[in-house]
């Protein structure tokens, strides 16, 4: 099949033009309640075709209709040589199920053999955005903020609209619009100043069946509401947050929910006066309640100015010590939102210990497709590979994290990448996470390989030529893996901008994130002898983890203080193994240029200059880890590399 | 003698009111040239009596006269019963007179043994100030800037007219009054939109005999001249220049000079363009010369993108091999401001090899008073004992650099201070650095002790009971030694804002710092078997440096490369010396804690207070270094401290 790879521009993500000059002219119908659908359809077909045919010229046909009898938001598709239709549960369902019949039409697939049906595993598949209002995304890789500049609502309405329509192409169907660090303006979003605005950008999503969610601040009550305290138990906290939900529905009738940090990082909570996190997210629950509203309470407490003499505080266990006494204890309509990790977002960590062990409180598992942790953008990085990860972890000894969604975890969010950078997410191959992520909260069994496929083909058309970048992608995780802090320890990267290595960067700060070195050993004991981080997870998940022998080798220094002489299965000592891989890991980036360099007859050659860019500097700060956490370890232990090669 | 604390306000410094309130009535009487002179005596002399007295109750004289023998800025007193002369060569003299005179009385001397002569070792006595526009003073530690905010001149012109009479009592003449990292803002100090504003300025430091100073950018002809080159080799770069100059005088005829840090730390100067750094020099000199003025041309000419795997490059080495070959090749008003020690600013340093070996050109001394590195303010730190070092240390076999002061070095120079807190400088115990600087400025025999004596007599009174504040000021220095970087390696500091510590923070960094401390040895070898810095000194003093027996011990980690067991000439080994060091470090502080609290009675309760706080901040700090540093070094090298402490 030919694609017209002329027309590629990266803003146009996986929404190419002139992917299928062939197609026919599709007529499209349905009913009235149905035209928003519809109209997308129409465009997409269209941009499929990369002409708008005359009125008249069609010789093929969509139906739309509504299928009650499908599951909410889900669709089916039946084809047909004349007409395909196209059902949905309801409009989502349809839009859903539009967006599936274009992609399958994208990838190169035939319109007449067509049959899908699918519907999503939870019905909220959520983006938060970290935007200040100043313009700055906290944690931003991709420009400013898409929706405010200079402390005000600042947006191109027709970027908004192309960006509802990419989210809600894979799924997306809740969006919240500010930083969970709230500031004194953003926490305005709920008053009567600002609420016309936040109207105004519910009504650009809602077409393409996104709500919008406000991150609002805990103390509120003392700072809007002129109150004494922002005491939960307090009646008249209980009706500032009542009065509150009353006037923000009064502007945004289908608004998702509040999100909540709160005792996080210097901001306050319940726990600073005195009252549980159930306490906290239960009377902003109740608030919401009568207008359908969620409250994702983030599950992100942990001790942040703890001293790192104290060996006995642990960070990973703050989570689970904070919440799993409270199972049962929460609103229904409280979600808790819990990062996929113990930690916060590095390469490699065990889950939360939270998920699996909560059966009665709603959880929100929280990923990250902005690359903190994990390239910035810069460098390359399949996050989807990561997420599978997460799904497949097991939970007991008969059940993963997979089969808690739609159950326990009822909804499956991440830290969107997303800014005004024209390709959208700076990197150009970080448009892949944006992708995966979508479809990944819509259905968790897809594999990480199909995912990249599925991006490759719709962004640079299916092209064969092109399979090694699938192979790159899926391989860029452990490559990553390799140069930077090894085998889970994380955290060995420069305070403040959280790129590049810094070994003792975080080793003698408050944050809670030690690898304690010395010239004999490394780690956090974490088992049973140690901090008993293990015993937070079911028994069987927990003893996996806390043996040596059987705990994933991915995740040894997570768990396991190792003397360097340590024997890995591969028989290799644990400090050889930091070298070859810091070794391995920068020359895995070479190798990734060269595939990049032979892909360039496939590609657009903006396409390829961008992301050749990026992977140059991607190997600068590869080598920079190589040689950085090598020279730490030589120069910490006296041990020689076995096959002698440079370290500074 | 009894003074009166009462009076004591931490803004009034060392000219407080109401020390003598014993004293008679003087009449003030002298030429009407001298009617400045006059006016301050007078006041200064009701400072001291705590009153104003009626006219015609007076019942002693001060006579002041120009006496044009004196050495240029010199004065002589006479003291006597019933008149006291005051002769100064020149105004300046006379108001120096003046301030040695109640300086003299404050600090409970009488008027009538008086007989007192003194002239300046340098006719150039300069404070830098590195304030932007924008009222952020860089490495200031005492609120934003005395002269600006929001990129515009603003300030109270009676307190200026202040901080000229602090400035003038220790002998000041000379003020910079931008940030040598001259800004897009403050390069148009040189232009007609704000010399006006330079010219009020000028106007109120002029009758303290203090001339100003502006930093300019090198990049001006560019910036500013609309020219294509800054090339100082160009006939329209000359042209601008002095057409610059021209302006420039026409505002402020008295204006000291330009300022100017040329190809260092990412600004442009002559070497981008291939031009050597008297070229760049030369040119503006020319310009400034009919006029009488200077360019202090700094010596802070390095590679600040240093790759830290690169071990020949020696950062310490860049200034000599800068500037030393061009030795002879200036004009005649340029003098090249060089920082006391080859790195910057650290506790311990050699000083900068270019002291001494420069015999055909002027040099200036570069302090900082503000400390950077050195407490922030916090800390107490007193400067004057490592300035006394400084001027202390060889040259030569017969020669001291004290011996330069006069000859070689023309100008004695220091980065300033004070900033708008109440205070003038944060930590109250910080004014007495400022004290320390100018008098050492003018003569820099005196003593630490000495100066340290005067500023507390001046302070809070002459008081025996204060003492042990001498005794704490002068080992001040000491004791932040033995808790920070050990034996003259400096630099582990936290990046960024340069307080608190963090070992190998500068370690795998571009900024040319590096400890390379590995499992059995610490320091940069820097003597002829290594990077031979030591060969840049005179041969003598070089040689002295070279060995690890004579070298002076608290530099020995700033030229020597030695394993942890090298036995100090203590019989200690080096392990153990960081470890006791540390150790005492911390308990010092904590004496100094208890002595500071044994002189409560004698001491004003708001200055009691102020300083109690910054001590309890200090010994934090204090225990931070201690641990980090013994940690870091029990980590790494596995040695156990023979006394048992407790090392995490």
């Amino acid at each position: 099949m030919k694609t017209n790879r002329d027309e590629y521009t990266a803003y146009n993500m996986w929404l190419q033009r002139g992917r299928r000059p062939d197609l026919p002219h599709f007529d499209v119908e349905g009913p009235d309640t149905c035209y928003f659908a519809l109209r997308e359809c129409l465009e997409g077909l269209e941009r499929l075709n990369g002409t708008c045919k005359p009125a008249g010229s069609a010789n093929a046909g969509v139906k739309l209709n509504i299928d009650k009898t499908l599951p909410p938001e889900g669709y089916r598709i039946d084809g047909g040589t004349q007409v395909v239709t196209i059902n949905g549960a309801d409009t989502n369902g349809l839009l859903y199920g539009v967006f599936a019949f274009l992609s399958e039409l994208g990838r190169g697939g035939s319109y007449n053999q067509l049959s899908l049906s699918s519907a999503p595993a939870v019905s909220r598949r959520v983006i938060n955005h970290w935007d200040n209002m100043t313009g700055a995304v906290e944690r931003g890789y991709s420009g400013k903020s898409l929706f405010y500049r200079d402390n005000a609502f600042s947006y191109n309405p027709e970027r908004i609209k192309d960006y509802a329509r990419f989210l809600a192409s894979v799924g997306i169907n809740q969006l919240s619009i500010n930083n969970v660090n709230v500031t004194a303006v953003s926490a305005r979003l709920i008053t009567e100043d600002l609420l016309p605005e936040v109207s105004k950008l519910a009504a650009i999503f809602r077409p393409y069946g996104i709500r919008l969610i406000i991150s609002i601040d805990f103390e509120s009550p003392k700072s809007l509401g002129r109150l004494e305290t922002a005491d939960p138990l307090d009646p008249s906290v209980e009706r500032y947050w009542r009065e509150a939900a009353e006037l923000v529905y009064r502007h945004v009738p289908d608004l998702a929910g509040f999100l909540v940090k709160a005792d996080s990082e210097f901001r306050g909570g319940p726990a600073s006066i005195g009252r549980t996190q159930a306490d906290g997210a239960n009377v902003i629950a109740r608030a919401l309640a009568p207008f359908g509203g969620t409250v994702y309470w983030r599950c992100f407490v942990y001790n942040c100015t703890q001293d790192w003499r104290d060996t006995v505080t642990d960070r990973p266990k703050a989570a689970f010590e904070n919440f799993y006494p409270l199972d049962g204890k929460f609103e229904d309509n409280v979600i808790l939102q819990i990062k996929n990790g113990p930690s916060d977002f590095q390469v490699h960590e065990p889950n939360s210990p939270l998920f699996g062990r909560m059966n009665h409180t709603a959880q929100a598992s929280e990923f990250q497709v902005t690359q903190e942790y994990t390239g910035q953008q810069i460098d390359l990085y399949g996050l989807a590979v990561q997420w599978q990860e997460f799904f497949d972890a097991p939970v007991s000894k008969d059940r993963i994290t997979r089969e808690l969604v739609g159950k326990e975890i009822t909804a499956i969010t991440a830290v969107g990448s997303a800014g005004d950078d024209e390709n959208w997410t700076g990197g150009l191959l970080a448009q892949a996470n944006l992708y995966a992520f979508g479809r990944l909260a819509w259905d968790p069994s897809l594999s990480a390989r199909q995912l990249t496929e599925e991006w490759i083909g719709l962004t640079f058309g299916p092209d064969e030529a092109l399979n090694p970048l699938t192979e790159m992608i899926l391989a860029s995780r452990g490559v990553y893996e390799k140069y930077n802090a090894p085998l889970g320890i994380g955290w060995m990267v420069n305070p403040g901008n959280h790129y590049g290595p810094s070994v003792d960067g975080y080793e003698y700060m408050k944050w809670g994130t030690y690898h304690r070195a010395d010239t004999v050993a490394i780690g956090v004991d974490r088992t049973d002898k140690g901090t008993n981080l293990t015993a937070q997870y079911d028994p069987w998940v927990g003893a996996v983890y806390n043996s040596k022998e059987t705990c994933p080798e991915g995740l040894l220094l997570f768990f396991h203080r190792l003397p360097y002489d340590y024997r890995l299965r591969s028989g290799k000592t644990l400090i050889q193994h930091i070298y070859d891989t810091h070794f391995e890991g920068a020359e895995d980036v070479e190798g990734f240029i060269e595939t990049w360099d032979t892909l360039r007859p496939s590609l657009p050659e903006a396409a390829y200059q961008s992301v050749r860019n990026r992977l140059t500097l991607q190997l600068a700060n590869a080598r920079e880890w190589r040689d950085v956490v090598n020279t730490y370890f030589y120069r910490k232990t006296g041990i020689k590399d076995e096959k002698g090669r440079l370290i500074h």
